[in-house]
């Protein structure tokens, strides 16, 4: 009946999908080294991280901190087994996201129509027609060369301008982005407003209309505390795919008090805990946490694990798996 | 299928045990005055907290702390409709809680001996002769004056010390407080090693030796950032109350690193936004808060909720319920 602390509950494999060296670095004023970032994506990998958003193809104008995304794609793509992801905002960024390379593009389409005039100055309907454009130039490609294209509902769970987002209009626009050619949706959770309940029901909301296989990810904040618990829940009914952020980097810069997304440090122990195989060494990403504090020393770092260390007597999924 | 936000999922009540002027205030070295915890204790029964663990009957040698905690009882048992809580090492200590009159006593024993020995200097073997003679002395009191009496199993989820904590251990402790005639047992993550799957999986163990209705509740802390996730599960499956620190005040000061309770606002906001009844208005919880701050200006407050605000059409629970 015993147990050890890390003993597996689960066969489960869980992927997370770093997003700091994107989303956390365009929230922040300082700009990053390009060296400094690429020391990161290797610590990271060096860790176990498979699955890194590494930049986004914007205007330099907009987001000075990313202008180098083609060179760290071109970088990152050099790590075997890393899968590179990029966020890209319209069509011109979708063309040089291809170019260099990206293994992954996402699409946001933020389902408050304010906040996407106010995100990307573009309706839903200008959102979609560029998703479609984006769509047509990647079934033109060499289907080895294809990156894979994500649509991300932003703002799903409620937004800093409107309040209240229905679920309905969650789910008529991830029906409308994968009739406009993405090959799967994902929920974000923008502005830290989702709590657990709402993200087992939005889930289910969404996959009742494009299926399961269509959403796999979830993108979530810590604003209000709840990020874990909303790890959790999202976990207990299925999905596979989380971001996270190191030291909890990031947030959304367009949407007012709603910095902070998951912590990263604190997910993978949560997982590795319950049994739930990252393929991430901790002690590698507590390392890499280092490399990431050393880059920006006036930066605040968030989690707890780092500082408060592993149970003693701990024992992680990952590992326990690895020497079977 | 649209729901606002925070309409109720379920008709759930949670009772919040609110820890902090006990479990917070002996973590820190500041000695609070008596007017400030009377101050504290009044705004959060204000905002609709109903129960408070506001001392303990330890010598002020030990904890100088705690030194007027039978003021503070006396005061807190004027407050219509407030359970008032202790904890108690002992039997002396207990004697002294039935005389300032506390509703509710709680007896702490750590699962890990050694954990035992260290916080109270006492072996399981003694812990238990002492809960027997509080259990007497309870039982020999006018009906209308007995105190509700717990026995918290600390270091449930793993020590510091130990490492890992068997369950067979907690279940075999629960079953011998129970046996020394506590009313019920609590489970206590002392350490911050508990994770959700095992909140889960030590509540159901416990429950098949002592009955659902002898574990309701549960301490939890936030070393490591997992306290909403625990909270989560532990909801989950059933339990109903739970113990919380106003901006997450305390912890164990002889468990190394173990600081961080739960943080009471971001807990009331999780479980209002589920449609889970806390009976705690969260403007009065953060008024509450600012009560706190003032008195301990120099100490780190925790809590993410009271930082971002409450949502943009936020409808809690309790609000929506009392408008019935």
């Amino acid at each position: 009946m015993s147990h050890p602390i890390g003993n597996p509950d689960s066969d489960r494999q869980v992927l997370i999908s770093e997003v700091g060296p994107r989303d956390g670095l365009q929230s922040i004023s300082r700009i990053m080294p390009t060296a400094a970032k690429k020391a990161w994506i290797d610590a990271a990998a060096a860790a176990g991280v498979t699955e890194i958003e590494v930049g986004s193809f914007v205007p330099a104008s907009v987001l000075p901190q990313l202008a180098d995304t083609a060179e760290i794609v071109a970088h990152a793509r050099a790590i075997p087994g890393l899968t590179v992801a990029v966020l890209v905002p319209n069509f011109k960024g979708a063309e040089a996201a291809v170019a260099a390379g990206a293994h992954k593009i996402t699409v946001p389409l933020s389902v408050s129509e304010s906040h996407s005039l106010r995100n990307v100055r573009r309706t839903h309907a200008q959102m979609l027609q560029e998703v479609q454009r984006i769509a047509a130039l990647i079934r033109g490609l060499p289907s080895e060369q294809r990156p894979h294209l994500e649509g991300g509902l932003s703002t799903a769970f409620g937004c800093t301008i409107e309040g209240v987002v229905p679920e309905r209009r969650v789910m008529e626009l991830a029906v409308a982005l994968m009739e406009a050619g993405c090959d799967e949706v994902g929920l974000s959770d923008t502005t830290g407003y989702a709590h657990p309940a709402q993200v087992r029901r939005l889930v289910r909301a969404v996959w009742s209309v494009v299926g399961r296989d269509q959403l796999t990810g979830i993108h979530l904040h810590n604003t209000r505390g709840l990020g874990l618990a909303n790890a959790l829940a999202a976990l207990d009914i299925g999905l596979t795919t989380l971001d996270a952020s190191l030291g909890g980097l990031g947030g959304c810069p367009f949407a007012p008090g709603a910095s902070g997304n998951i912590v990263t440090e604190d997910l993978v122990f949560m997982l590795e805990a319950m049994g739930m195989r990252t393929g991430i060494d901790l002690e590698g990403l507590f390392r890499c946490r280092e490399v990431l504090a050393q880059a920006l020393p006036d930066e605040p770092l968030y989690g707890m694990t780092p500082l408060a260390g592993l149970p003693k007597g701990f024992v992680p999924a990952t590992a326990s798996r690895a020497t079977v």
